[in-house]
């Protein structure tokens, strides 16, 4: 590619699965940070690039990728040797399938509990919005760590994006909002999310947004 | 591939994407027909199947894919002769961006309305999920409206499996749930849904789900 891409990012934020995939990819990038505390993310300058007033967004040029499940691919499949993209369609479909699920599932259950002013208006049931999300993602948080079982990875021997996906969920389930004890309730997500602690991409990313990474054993 | 696919779809469930994908297609495959109104979509048979009990599920032998995103991209790479997918990489990447939003924003916002009891509990919260709900589909409905603008297609000259998507959500707009003036409050997708009404493949999954084709002009 003639110019680097630009990946809008915010710390902590699903944009990390990016993040980590563009580490992984090895080609130059640069990492725009949007600062979501001060709203930077509705501002008119950042709503010229993604009008959907979210991160992640990828950018080359003029030209603006938005949807965690189509920036992941397209990393994916802009650097091959990478690695990140498997060669055969039933695992690339696997793949897409939980790129999909996280997105339209995993990821809208947390924002229940986070941004239940999405979904209502009064007190009463913005609380009950929340409960119900709360349940709902202890729930998918199992079936998360039911289906990586002993993995390795997503799909099992090979790592893919769909890891660096995951490793955002993980991070998102230990923090305040859900403040689930990952280690105990979720034992083979955290080995997972361990693995994905060793790799130097992912190391690169949480130092660049100022996390913390996830506990050894 | 050896056995013909099975697609598991309910009639005007978003199955009805991949159903027109397999119409398009041109290959061989045996629609299973699921009852939603009887609710076997959650009993045993079927959650052999896919555990998440939802339709789409796309089957061979054994081999079982859900979620639309994965289900539509793995459709059209199976079948390159039948054009559904671009040969470019942003193109695809266009596709995929249509298929994440659809699946993680357009249809989540369908279920608030449709599916309240999945977000709250009590009557009074239910009422006001359902109405933000709304509000949030009509504005969606408008954003798809805008962006689809003259087309002819979701990413442009070329007709993929998004557009399949695309009308699955037109035609939620016009019934009772959301009860939308299609062709006035959203012209451009109208025109989209006249032009996706031309072809045959899309006459035929029609037909075969007892549906109403979208009207001429």
């Amino acid at each position: 590619m003639s110019t680097p891409l630009r990946l809008f990012y915010a710390s902590g934020a699903c944009s990390l699965a990016p993040h980590i995939a563009l580490e992984e990819s090895g080609a130059p990038f640069e990492p725009v940070r949007v600062d979501m505390a001060s709203g930077e993310q509705r501002m008119p300058k950042y709503l010229r690039i993604n009008p959907k007033g979210r991160v992640p967004a990828l950018a080359v040029d003029d030209w603006v990728l938005t949807e965690n499940p189509a920036i992941l691919q397209f990393i994916a499949r802009s650097f091959p040797e990478a690695n990140l993209w498997p060669q055969d369609l039933r695992d690339q479909a696997r793949v897409v399938e939980w790129l999909g699920w996280i997105a339209s599932t995993v990821h809208v259950a947390y924002a229940h509990v986070r941004r239940a002013e999405r979904y209502a208006d009064s007190e009463a049931a913005l609380a009950e919005v929340r409960a119900k999300g709360m349940q709902t993602c202890r729930e998918l948080w199992q079936a998360v760590d039911a289906r990586l079982g002993a993995g390795p990875w997503a799909i099992g021997e090979r790592y893919t994006v769909a890891d660096a996906y995951l490793l955002v969920f993980w991070t998102w389930g230990r923090g305040s909002v859900l403040g689930f004890d990952m280690a105990r309730e979720f034992p083979d997500w955290t080995a997972h999310a361990r693995r994905m602690a060793t790799r130097p991409a992912v190391q690169r990313a949480f130092e660049r947004e100022g996390l913390t990474l996830p506990p050894d054993a």
